[in-house]
């Protein structure tokens, strides 16, 4: 039978930005054959055996106990299970000389949700039927931010500014303070640092001027701390976790190996954090309590950090380092191409300036050599001018092998080359 | 800091219905001191040991096997984990005579959060800006439909009629087809069964007659199974769980003893799974997945259907039983009580017809004598016209133990005696 939908219907069926490509993707590997594809698009964490240890550990610790039926049959509390948000509150305190109590904090069901409580609650239309917008103070940004807003038409994102490396093929995206705006017509602005997928940390200073413009308007900082410290600890550059006021700091425990449980958290005001957590409340209840259960031992022993930074951390920036040394050794030198600085995630970022061809048809060209990244135009939710950038950019997960990185960069080097050589033939 | 809410973060952070007495609740119980209430307010089940044995069970075999990286420590697909919708897929056309495939099956976390994407994929408003309302053909409901709507104007509940036995001292709702509109301004249809608060189950032909009704506006039924065989299996009275075309039939596993996990299963044409499945991937992502594993062993052995069956059925009816025995003997004969027929769930609904004081007045009476029980007007989201049954019922319970059901309904038949007496004299 056809039904008929309604707006939020028509709109939340429709899956934006990397989500359309993955059908493409899956498709693909499923039509492989005897190919082998060296899949550099995905964003699944690979499984590290020190990381599932800690999980199988605490998960047999939480079975040994009788603290088992209470958590997984029983109901809880809409802000969260109580051990975890006190091992949250105890270690950010320690860590970052806080004075968090329980009332800061909220558990959700991964951070995803977190950012839809949050864009419908500060974004969208006010009482008064104006629209308040959702700030994306740069772009690219994380796609999934996309999906969140039921009204499509508050979501606004800025052209960055680009901070380039001519002789290093190097760049990197900044906020472009001359052109953003928050106000009284803004809802929320949200940000991810590090952010996915460019890998880019924004600076203290930028993120304050950031957090600075926004208090006069009331206007609260969503900000995506998905792989920052201290877990999953995803940044191979210092930085500072910034805390406080209009800032609403969210963890996501998916890059520190529970993907598949889904734990956010954000951290914040108890202004902010009773909105979001009558909003869950009433949206699915509460979050899952296995995850909550084995995420408070994790912490509260400490080793959760403890793996972030010796495990987690130089495994994915190893990963990093054999893909930048390898462009740099194979790509022409004569093609104007730039990494994006490798500051943290699990991805990197590639521009190729005046590219020939669209992302899409160089995502296409990359199958051909049986290589597969996610073409770069998909990462621009709410960006609305026209901008050529968008489509001279891919993004690569730093999920593969040493080896697949490395013979996967060769491959595009060649493509990059053969792409570039072409047009300039056609142009002569 | 202050911050400004949108329109649906002003709704969405109301708590509606029982959620809001359950702070008067806490309160209550937080300053009890010496005082031992007897609390029949709770919505959270009882951990029955052979239940909390059969997840612990499951948990070891998963955690005893190399699928748990994959479960734990990986993002998953937003339909659900293959194993569980394989075993319900098979469980259920093995019971059932069906012919169900995986595109016939979603998994959410949780039911309430199935409820949220319906309700709002399918009411609320259209295209062209007309309200399609999301109708509950029985009244008093689940007090969280009361939350799911963002759009509150677009819920609309009808009075049923009443079935009274006025010897026998029971009752029982049914729909009032008289009344009962679901047309081209119907966006979908929420209703339990069995009921909660009531416990009522209605029958095959009144389900039918509501989604015959349904089919030629296009208008989905989406049936809450939360109590429904074959788990958790709490109906008292004969039941076919049904199918098929406009009804979506939709499964939880918190009263099968997973609550903490948050696992509800929309079963349904792939036209309605794919619009829920896709507003789940862009709102949360997918369920946890530790929760779908170990009910994918739970089913696919067997094991869930029989414990509910032989251990969870039994251990709320037989609790059904001690409080309609202790009412019988102990209520004022000469009052017109009502308990509404125990056709399952784990609650009683109790009308006491021209109650001299409000539902909230007696439920302050009661804690008087320390029993705590929920006023009934918390149950009736969505219901716009006055009523004076609105204020005349109270739900309770069958989570206490047998003695506190007793103890309490021998002390409610005391209050309820004092109460109509006074009102005799106050009238007389």
């Amino acid at each position: 039978m056809d039904y008929n939908l309604s707006h939020f219907g028509t709109q939340m069926s429709e899956l934006t930005g990397v989500r359309a490509i993955m059908k493409d993707i899956i498709e693909t590997l499923r039509q492989a054959g005897e190919r082998e594809f060296i899949n550099l698009s995905a964003g699944n964490p690979v499984i590290i055996p020190e990381v599932e240890k800690l999980w199988r550990d605490c998960t047999a610790e939480l079975l040994a106990s009788s603290e088992y039926g209470e958590v997984v049959c029983r109901y809880g509390s809409s802000q969260g299970y109580a051990p975890l948000i006190e091992a949250i509150v105890k270690d950010f305190n320690q860590r970052y000389g806080l004075n968090l109590s329980d009332r800061n904090i909220l558990i959700t069901p991964g951070s995803q949700a977190l950012y839809f409580y949050a864009a419908n609650a500060f974004g969208g239309y006010a009482e008064d039927g104006s629209l308040k917008e959702i700030v994306l103070p740069l772009s690219p940004e994380y796609t999934g931010y996309g999906g969140v807003s039921l009204f499509k038409e508050a979501l606004r994102a800025y052209k960055p500014t680009l901070d380039i490396d001519e002789n290093g093929h190097r760049f990197k995206y900044r906020p472009d303070f001359s052109q953003l705006a928050i106000n009284e017509q803004t809802g929320c602005v949200i940000l991810s640092r590090p952010c996915n997928p460019t890998g880019n940390v924004i600076s203290d200073e930028e993120l304050n001027k950031i957090t600075e413009l926004a208090k006069p308007a009331h206007v609260p900082v969503i900000l995506d701390a998905a792989y920052s410290p201290p877990y999953p600890g995803l940044n191979f550059t210092e930085m500072t976790p910034q805390f406080g006021e209009n800032l609403l700091h969210c963890l996501s425990l998916s890059k520190a190996g529970l993907p598949g449980e889904r734990i956010g958290v954000a951290i914040g005001e108890p202004e902010l954090i009773e909105v979001l957590e009558s909003f869950q409340t009433n949206l699915c209840i509460h979050s899952p309590r296995y995850g909550q259960a084995i995420a408070a031992r994790a912490i509260a022993s400490g080793q959760l950090g403890h793996i972030a930074e010796n495990v987690i951390r130089p495994h994915y920036q190893s990963k990093f380092a054999v893909l930048e040394e390898t462009l740099d050794a194979y790509m022409p030198k004569t093609v104007p191409w730039f990494l994006h600085r490798g500051e943290g995630a699990i991805f990197s970022w590639l521009w190729l300036k005046d590219l020939p061809l669209s992302d899409w048809d160089l995502y296409q060209e990359l199958k051909q050599q049986d290589v597969i990244v996610v073409p770069g135009s998909t990462f621009f939710p709410g960006l609305k001018e026209e901008w050529q950038h968008k489509h001279q950019c891919i993004r690569i997960s730093l999920t593969a092998t040493n080896e697949e990185i490395a013979t996967a960069m060769q491959r595009l080097a060649k493509v990059v080359e053969k792409v570039y050589q072409g047009s300039a033939v056609g142009v002569g």
